[in-house]
């Protein structure tokens, strides 16, 4: 390391920024920053004071990223991008994507306060819409600066008939030359951001370092019976759409287990989503409406779950005498998976701290899904307690944070002066 | 049988009254003639009318049901009651109900066009409040009639705060003197309805005659688990209340078939409702609660039913590692046995006419079974357009209502000749 002081994290002022942004919500409805709306834009603003303030020279791209700059002892080197999102889902927590954001900048404050110029340009990002937006998108300024922020989305329109477009134009990106947001600099990008599962505070274990962003698959089944008298349709007459749904349901929890215990990566299936109607006591359901979400970090594992799904429910349905009415898969992302050397770095960095680790998929989905596409990209968990996230009461102990972070400044030290594999993996990032 | 000229059913002219009481209903929502409703009051208005056209003294009862009585050679005999209820479920249909208070004004304008006189008083009438009300409680007319309507149910309040109690006093009941409404002098009472199933359709047979109005009972469950992240939580960590709900649902309707195989009488039990929350797809199912209906003419089939249902639902729970946090008994009713007598003799009367008859249980409710706790009390089912029922498509062949208005006429004539087995009935009716 060449600073001549170490850079450190202060703790204490990253959680007071945290708490800050938490301030920046609907009163009635902690802690909500939805994206586009005024509180987010509120939030941001607060946010490129912060960034103004740690040195950094504050744009916005062409997707609407919030993004600042610090200048680099040589600009020609590829960026080192570290940062998250700062929007929430209504009524959410304030440390999702929040806290990424936050320890990116008390990185680029800790090398303010040493005095550390860094070789590499550093950017933190804060990415715009990352939660499910009111356009029924996600990822929103991840997929742009990947390059897949495409034209038909750019159309989807909110519920005031706004399109997302022009949304993002509102907030101060532009889409008439959204191609501009796409990066081909990006050295390497490093997210952190909190589990929202409950891994690490099971194994006790400080840091996640993570080795893939698990796909998401989301499959909508319905299926049609008929709406009989509950009372007067004997056993043997009935076609009861919520006993084919009751027998999917049981399937999709068997299956998933199976695949699960494969040992081929993370797999989960849900069924969240079960609605049935009329949802009268007096009547056999005639409809049943299921969502089922899988994640899987082996796209083959993924497609037998799928195929075995598509196979049992047309079986479920015959046996019902119901007809499988509806089979949708409403949407389907890749895995992506974290570079290797960005993993045993983030590995290397934590334990260097005397911080224990474990190697594991992300089940959610983040932003470093869309950049990995792009450039070499790693992430790194902090546990938060029970598992809890998109509620008021996600909670992260600020010594995690602060191991997290402390995790962040290490490994952007040893890649900022690692001389070869800086200069490859930029390299490798300009070419993707 | 002693009149001068045979009484006849003009099909044409009951078909016509029902037509024209389906002319009164909330015009946005047909059809509806919510009890208590001012559109309830105009079809009890015009139904009053046709009472007195056809001969009858009209008056309600302190329990609110809309009485006829013609007037009879031996007024000292027991009374032959003869009747349905003419109010309606929001958007339900024209025949439920009606079709029986339609039919009984119909044999009674067959006496009087014959100039036949009954030696026992007929009477018809129109029920209060057979569906499910707005103040949560169905058959109120006829459980006032039984000196089944109890002081706590006067007092149960609609969405408005009325209590139930000044409802019927509203509609011209008399809460005041609510066990007058009690009949002792109820020698025979029939009552023709529609079958609200399939049996009679799928098996092409005229009309069914009711051997018991099974029981119903209603089983709230409520199962509890964790609102984990879909995407994060493994499989082995889950405490997923809808994977309970599922297996749930799937055990009772198993369970039910077997229960029905056993050749002792009609049983059916449904899943009917399923609410599971927060019904997110990227949420584990916290909380699922099932509402499941049974109905069972024998009733220790019932009973064995709701132990195997509470012992598996919390084995269920413990291997779903959920709580089952509800088990509630919401309602339960006893089965109600049809007269053999008036079987005998509603089935006698229907083949002298040429109609094919079965003998079956109704698994619907019906006024008929509080009545059957204070007189002999037997039902004739037309069949109606695939067992549809409690909603506007609901349909009945002209022709089958006049075979069920004809069997009724028919009955009641051999009640009021047969000699010895009458006044037996008319005491039994009076002790009981």
């Amino acid at each position: 390391m060449s600073a001549p002081r170490n850079p450190r994290i202060d703790s204490e002022r990253l959680w007071g920024d945290i708490m800050a942004l938490g301030e920046l919500t609907e009163p009635d409805i902690p802690y909500t920053r939805r994206s586009f709306s005024p509180m987010f834009l509120k939030g941001r603003e607060w946010l490129s004071q912060r960034f103004a303030d740690a040195g950094m020279a504050v744009r916005l791209d062409a997707g609407g990223n919030l993004i600042g700059r610090l200048p680099a002892a040589d600009p020609a080197l590829g960026t080192i991008m570290i940062g998250s999102h700062s929007d929430s889902v209504p009524s959410g927590g304030r440390f999702d994507g929040i806290a990424g954001v936050a320890a990116a900048i008390e990185v680029v404050r800790a090398f303010r306060d040493a005095g550390h110029l860094m070789n590499h340009p550093v950017e933190v990002v804060d990415f715009l819409a990352e939660e499910p937006s009111e356009f029924g998108l996600s990822c929103v300024g991840s997929r742009a600066m990947a390059g897949r922020l495409l034209d038909d989305m750019l159309a989807y329109k909110n519920a005031a008939g706004e399109a997302l477009g022009s949304a993002i134009d509102r907030v101060g990106g532009d889409v008439a030359n959204i191609a501009q947001a796409r990066r081909g600099d990006i050295a390497s990008f490093l997210e952190l951001h909190i589990e929202q599962g409950r891994v690490l505070e099971d194994t006790h274990v400080d840091l996640g370092i993570v080795s893939a962003i698990a796909s998401v698959t989301r499959v909508e089944i319905q299926f049609e019976g008929r709406a009989d008298h509950a009372g007067t349709t004997p056993m043997h007459l009935r076609r009861d759409a919520g006993v084919a749904a009751a027998t999917t349901i049981s399937f999709v929890a068997a299956e998933a287990e199976r695949r699960a215990a494969m040992g081929r990566g993370h797999f989960v299936a849900t069924t969240g989503v079960v609605t049935v109607s009329p949802n009268a006591a007096n009547v056999i359901p005639a409809n049943a409406r299921l969502i089922i979400d899988i994640r899987a970090e082996d796209d083959d594992v993924l497609e037998g779950f799928l195929e075995s799904l598509d196979a049992q429910t047309l079986a479920i349905a015959q046996a019902a005498s119901v007809g499988r009415s509806g089979w949708k898969i409403v949407s389907r992302t890749r895995p992506a998976h974290c570079d290797p050397q960005l993993r045993e770095l983030l590995g290397q960095s934590a334990q260097s701290l005397g911080y224990s680790v474990l190697d594991m998929a992300s089940g959610a989905g983040h932003d470093a899904a869309f950049i990995s596409m792009i450039a070499p990209s790693g992430m790194v968990f902090v546990p938060c307690r029970e598992g809890r996230s998109h509620t008021p009461e996600e909670w992260v102990a600020p010594e995690a944070l602060a191991a997290g972070a402390a995790t962040l400044l290490e490994t952007i030290i040893r890649l900022d002066t690692r001389p070869a594999p800086a200069n490859r993996t930029s390299t490798q990032g300009a070419r993707q």
